[in-house]
Formats: C-alpha cells, structure tokens, sequence
C-alpha cells in the first residue's frame, strides 16, 4: 500500500537532508524544488525515489555539495558551464538563469554544461522559461541504456527532451519526453506486475527482441522511440544523438557509453573523453519574434484547436502537452504524493543515518 | 523503367523553368539546387517530380516568383522573415544566411519565417551553416495529414526537423526526418507494388488502424511517430506541435489544419489564422561553445565509436545519420538521377509549355 505524504512534509524532509550534506540554503531549496516537481507531476521515478541514490553519488565523492559552478566561455547569447560536480538539480537552475539572462539581452540564450550529474527532469528546468513570457527548452545526456538501430550494445541514454511555451488563457504547453519507446520506470511497474512489455520497447542481450519486462536487469537494451527501423527507430536514435552532441560535445562532458552512471556501486566508465554528464538548455524570448500579446493568442486558438479534434473510439479527448502532468500536480498538492512503501523504507533509512525527522 | 538524368542535365531545365515563371537569375540558381538537393539525396518524392506542382502554385498565385523577401522585426539573435510568397526554395536559403551572419555576431542566429512555400528537404538547408563550421536546425510545417494521439482528424503535417552538426575528418552528421513514423511517398511506394502498410503507419478516415496503402487517398491520416500511445506516438505529436509552433506561431504564418495545401486545385483552408507556411531556422557557431578543432576531434571520436557498434543479427553496421543520403549523393552524381516515367512525361510537358529544351 502507498502512503501519502504532503509536498511540505517531503519538502522539509529533502531540504533537510541536502542541508545535512553540505549544501547551501539556497542550494538545498533549489535542489529539492527541481526533485519534487518529479513526483508532483506524476514522474515518480525521478522524484524523492531518488533522493538515497543522489546521497550515494555525494558519499562517493561523485557529486559535490559546495561546487563552484562557472561560465568558463560565453558570446552574448551562448555559454559552456562547468559545474563543477554539483547535483544536477542545482546546475540546471543555474544554467536556465544565464539563458534567460542572454535572452533578455540578445533575444534567445544557449547553455551547454559540463561536469554536472542528472538534473531531474527536463520539463522543471524548461518551465522556468513560461514566467518572463520565454520559450524554455531543456535536454540531457544520461548513462547508456540504448541501442542505436541496429546496433546491440547500449550506446546512449534516455536522453529527454523538454519544450516549454507559454500560451495566454490556456495553460502552456509543456512537451518532456524520453526520446526512447518507454522509459524504463515503466518496464519496473511491468516488471513488478509480473506483466508482458509491449514488443518494440526493449531487446535482450543478443539484440534480439523480447517482451521480457526485465529484460534490461538481464543485459538488454531499451529501444528508441520508434521501436524498429520499419517504425522509424533511426529517428528517435537521431534524437537521442542530438541531444548528446547537444548536452556533450558542445560543453566537454562525457557522452554516448561514456557517461557516468546514476548508480554509485556501478564503477565510473574507462577512458572518459569529458566531464560528468552534459545538459543543454534554450531559451527564446517571445517578443524577440513578435509581441506577447499576438503570440499567446494563437497559442489559445492552437490549444483549443487541437483539444478539439475529433477522437477515435474510446478515447474521450486529445491532450496537448503538460496536460496529463498538470491535472496529476493539481491532485497532488491537495491530496498529497502517493510513495511506494520501499521509497518510505528508503527515507526513512536517511532520517536515522542524518539524524533528521520524518 | 526509370531513365537516368544528369544532375547538370536537370540542373539547366530546372533552372530555365524557373527562369521562365520570373524569377531572377540568382533565385533561379537557389531554387534549383534546393530542389535538387533531394534527387541527389535520394529523397524522390520531394525533388524534380515536384517541379510542375511548384509551377502550379506559380499559376495559382499562390506563390510569387519576384519577392521581396523581407524582415519584419529583429534582435541580435532572432529574425521574423515575411517571405512575400515566396518559393519556399529560395526563402529557407535567405532565411539560413541571415541565422549564419547573426550567429557571426553573437553566437547564435534563430529565424522564422512565414509566408512562405514549401521549402523541400530540411537536410539541404540545415547544411549551408556546415562550411562556417556551425550547427544549423531546419524545420517547417506543411499541410495537415497526420492525426495526433488520440484524434482522428488531420491536425498536423509530416513536419520535418533536420540536424547537421560538423566533423573533422568523418563525414558531417545530417540527421532530417520527419516527425510521423513514415512518409507518405513510402506509402505511395508501397500501394504502387500493391503491397500493405506494416501497423503503426496510418489509420483510416474512422480512425482506425489499418494497412492499405492507399488509406491516405481515401481520408486516412498519417501517424505520428510511434505509431500509438503504447509506442510513444505522444512524443512525435510533441515534435510535430513544436515544429507546428516554432515555425508559424513564432513567426504569425498558418499552422494546424491551416496550412495551405501543396496540390494547387486544392482550395485553400477557410479563416487562415496566418499567412502562408512557416520555417524556423536555427544556426550556432560552434566556437560560440568550445574550439571548433576540439569539439570535431570529439565528434569524430563520437561518429567512429557508434558507427563500430556491435550490431543485431543480419545487420552490417550501425549507421550515423546522414550516411544513407550521402552514399546516394556520391553515386547518383556518377551515374546520374534516375526518373520514373510519370516523372519524364511531367518534365516534358513542362518543356513544351515554357519551350524550354529537354
């Protein structure tokens, strides 16, 4: 059984235990607000799940507390950020401040970082774009876990990609997506129901497919979004190596099988050719284009549009982006988070090591 | 049978032909290689066997052959191009010159665009910021033929989105697809030798899932990429919304169901929301980052690795994207582009209508 706990409480909880390891006030605050806005939107992976495994990264000296996060180059609307090993949480913040800092200036702002850690998920840092009328974009590179098409060794990550526009009377539009079939949260909810995956998800070890839902524990392979090359797998392959270029090659961070891994048991890769994991993020004013004001207009009259298309049978309306998540956020901070009772066993394993309440 | 035609052979009429319509001898220069661009590529459907459909709109005045090609506001990062009805062929390329020279400046160049027309394959655009070693993004929206997840109306196009990132002693990385799980010239492909459609390509004016071929023909819609929910057909409904919105609303050009349609006796949409389709561009100097020398070194590192990954059964090699169309590129400059009939016979026409030689 869940057990529901109110974003206060693990608010507290999380701010807490970044504190207790050394994190700034602000830094902690920050931290915890791009964690928690996993499980307020509905992506339970990503959230305080995961709070144990951030704190594992810092005991193996992984991730540092107290970095010193750079701009170590900068034009007027792009900038390379080292960050110094810092929680991804707190880095990707800092970067979408200087984008939108550039966008204010010249229009649009690029940041590409380096030697970060994983930052959560995408869609928290694009969104931080919507409040001064921005286009957000954010991307990172992740361990690898996926197989190019036709390839059989895991070669990039879920590398996610989020767009956050905002729109007038309608809520904005927030597309944040693993640019793989599924994410592998999903195959572990499977796997724990003892159910099948769909075919076109994952392949075994020998690069064949299968259906087996814990076939990635088994040395397989998640597949990007596509599936198969019939179903366009060398697109969402393309995606996923852009979004590695992107986070990487452009910054000096570790990339494709090269980048470090979230468990901290799992040894560091060999010869890395960067620094830690590489986020990307964009930023574009709107009225760097055209005003505001005309621009969220059409906004509306898109969203309204599309939520009106006509459906197929069984399915009561087509969503726009950010829809799903919004309505689960709205539930949740007046219903509190729903945790599965091995997360609780984790949190409170983490108030008894850093002696701090839950 | 298919005849085999010289690029030069088709350069000279493509060109004259555009040269007749009025266009300037510089536009006719610029149009032609666009167009081309996808015969050599390997991309039939979008090149020379569209030249009478170009002309149409010609005849159409739907689209204007002496434009005065124009921005209508600007930062030092952002442009929005009013492109006068212009061939897309010739705006797309007036529209990456002006991201380049911005990106010159500040690092960056981003560029919409509306008012335009169709502008061929992304690919071909997206390369021109190669040589100044830089990054250039090319998308565009079309006219509605896909359905999003969910729906059963034509709401969005094939959307294409097109990548080239600069390497060193490897081949550039040109990624260019489009945001649906097939194209609709696959299909075409496909009815002609009478054969089905795999699942998750298309489904039928019900919006049911189906495998004929044919199906868009009898108001089927294209799906996006990932075929269904299940497979992640939200994200490629996410990418083609972005490119959607990107292109014309960004820009204030026509987009959902709005966009004008390629075929000239097709009316145009009622209550158009914009003006013609949209483009946006997007071009950054790579040393707007780190050195362009290190970052290729990395590239080609990157580029070598995934092109040795140990691959499934049955498959030779894994491929980086735009491998495919080069190795067409490269042949097909040897031995000439190979027509299909219809093709031949639509060119002839061409050539007695305009006298212009064949």
């Amino acid at each position: 059984m869940n057990t529901n706990f109110s974003y206060q409480q693990l608010y507290q909880f999380s701010k807490n235990i970044f504190l207790k390891i050394g994190c700034s006030v602000k830094d902690a605050e920050t931290a915890t607000q791009s964690l928690l806005s996993a499980d307020l939107r509905g992506v339970d992976s990503h959230g305080v799940a995961r709070l144990s495994g951030y704190i594992r990264l810092w005991e193996a000296e992984r991730v540092n507390a107290s970095p010193q996060i750079k701009i170590v180059h900068e034009t007027p609307s792009t900038s390379v950020i080292d960050a110094d090993k810092a929680l991804g949480l707190v880095a990707a913040p800092f970067a979408m401040q200087v984008a939108i800092d550039k966008a204010k200036h010249v229009g649009t702002g690029w940041v590409s970082v380096k030697n970060s850690n994983h930052f959560g998920i995408a869609g928290h840092h694009a969104m931080m774009a919507l409040e001064h009328d921005m286009i957000g974009i954010a991307m990172t590179n992740a361990s690898a876990l996926v197989a190019p098409t036709f390839g059989k060794e895991r070669m990039l990550g879920t590398n996610p990609i989020a767009v956050a526009i905002p729109a007038g009377i309608e809520p904005a539009f927030v597309a944040d997506f693993a640019t793989t079939t599924a994410a592998n949260g999903k195959l572990e909810i499977l796997e724990r129901k003892n159910l099948d995956a769909p075919a076109g998800w994952i392949q075994n070890e020998a690069g064949e497919p299968t259906t087996d839902a814990g076939g990635i524990k088994k040395g397989g392979m998640l597949l990007p979004l596509g599936g198969d090359r019939e179903h366009g797998s060398h697109k969402g392959y393309a995606l996923g190596a852009i979004v590695d270029i992107f986070s990487a090659i452009l910054s000096g961070a570790s990339y494709g099988p090269w980048v470090p891994p979230f468990p901290a048991y799992i040894p560091m890769p060999e010869n890395m050719p960067g620094e830690g994991i590489g986020h990307f993020f964009g930023v574009m004013r709107i009225d760097a284009f055209r005003t505001a004001a005309e621009f969220k207009e059409h906004m509306d009259k898109w969203i309204f549009r599309f939520r009106n298309t006509k459906t197929v049978a069984g399915q009561e309306k087509v969503l726009i982006p950010g829809d799903p998540e919004r309505e689960i956020e709205k539930e949740r901070m007046q219903n509190g988070i729903p945790l599965l009772p091995a997360v609780v066993a984790d949190l409170k394993g983490l108030s008894i090591k850093f002696n701090v309440p839950f």
